[in-house]
């Protein structure tokens, strides 16, 4: 039933092709659009379940695995129960569906996606956000994001030398974290004091406090600022925070990897929320 | 002067450059001939500052950058100051090194690096450790490998479904921390009571109890016990933890990537350990 209303494309001169390709390797062309390709079961699974408008369901024709087979017929079930349209379905011919796939030899399903609409400026005001400045490895910008929204942080902020978070590798790695963040991208540290209430902090390998020892940060919004990998924290990002501080690792060790450093300070910030700095449990 | 003494190999037919290759494509020869490659030069001035034995430097010939050139005099002078014998310098013509190299378009050194002597079975009884089971992503594996180091936790244990924690991507993803850490390979979860006298716990998305909120674990030693993405913990892993312990992370998101459930982890261990569970610092 679904297949007799599939469109089937065999090559990659077709323009929708080209349309995909562009998305799966030119992130300027995923902020033009506001369009995302994501490839992979478990990001079809949240998209799923998170009712995620999903424009198109892209299958490796004859070559995508039951489980994506499956997913296809749930998410195109789904909303039509909810009366959306439907996604639209293509089958590529297993060569065209490779020539656009973040990932080889993956499970054989892609779906294009909007971005969702960005939200009004004042919306996200009070909220705790993470502000990743620089980041451009797209693993660790994935599991980020998956971090901090698991962590309770569902604002995500990106300077302009960040990834784009709309990549289908950062897309992939952050597992369906997206459908349950607001991404803010092309945001200067410099605006950050004008965009949130929260209070700045720079998680800074070279100096600052002790994140243990330092009491009270937790206390209302927070806006964390990490760095990437190598540099760490720009001057721009240090200049706008308030307060620096560090995760006291074991001396003469390497620092820690960007994602793992937030899910340290984001945790904490979640434990002291729940028990408070001193151990004590609330609500 | 360093130079003078270099080997020239200019074809992927030398002995030497297969045998390279093998080590950078076959885990089981890692183990078979106790050698590894590092690619690099953040690990390399790892192996710089920990006075690793290097066995051979490996210079893109003619593209090496500046700073690679650079470590290949400090390597060679700091193991002619200690007494050492100084490591053999190979000159490699570009597209042969690539033909070995892990990672494209890297900076032009590689190091071969002899794997530790294992250490006596009973010498690492009575510590921390972390136990991988069936970990198999490259980049999770190093950077676990960091995360644990930097938290005070040298042993890393490793199942046999384990991707080869001395592998070209591996020693790269972990920076260095290799030099700080007891590794062990083919270990099995039925194995670590005998192995370890820590307490076993298993970090366990599925069940068990609330992380934060149990008293006492971090009482002596700890051995963690971390399962891989997707399937998590094997059967055997779980049947071999004496307490399952969970991260409440936000209900309804996705779970965490295993380094950074591994972060969260060994820091809230590593905190309790300083401050006590009760939030009063000690010592």
């Amino acid at each position: 039933m679904i297949r007799e209303s599939a469109v089937s494309i065999t090559s990659e001169a077709n323009e929708r092709v080209k349309g995909w390709k562009k998305l799966a390797s030119q992130p300027r062309q995923i902020r033009r659009e506001r369009l995302c390709l994501a490839e992979g079961l478990h990001i079809a699974m949240s998209a799923r379940d998170a009712s995620y408008p999903v424009n198109a369901l892209i299958l490796r024709d004859g070559e995508a695995s039951p489980e994506a087979e499956a997913l296809v017929r749930e998410i195109t079930g789904a909303a039509r129960r909810s009366g959306r349209r439907p996604p639209r379905l293509y089958l590529l011919a297993p060569a065209v569906y490779e020539s656009i796939a973040p990932v080889e030899k993956g499970c054989g399903l892609m779906m294009e996606l909007p971005l969702p609409p960005e939200p009004a400026a004042d919306a996200l005001r009070g909220l705790d956000a993470l502000f990743l400045d620089g980041v451009q490895d797209p693993g660790n910008a994935g599991t980020l994001i998956r971090t901090a929204v698991a962590s309770g942080v569902r604002v995500i902020a990106a300077s302009p030398g960040t990834v784009e978070l709309w990549s289908p590798k950062v897309l992939r790695s952050a597992m369906g974290a997206h459908f349950g963040a607001h991404i803010l991208e092309n945001v200067k540290a410099s605006e950050l004091a004008l965009r949130f209430a929260g209070r700045r902090i720079a998680a800074d390998a070279r100096g600052g406090r002790d994140l243990y020892d330092t009491k009270g940060w937790e206390s209302g919004p927070v806006v964390w600022l990490m760095g990437a990998e190598g540099p760490g924290l720009s001057q721009q990002a240090l200049a706008a925070a308030e307060l620096r501080l560090y995760i006291p690792i074991e001396p003469a060790t390497e620092s820690l990897n960007v994602a793992a450093a937030a899910a340290v300070c984001l945790f904490e910030q979640r434990r002291r929320r729940r028990f408070g700095a001193d151990g004590a449990r609330r609500g």
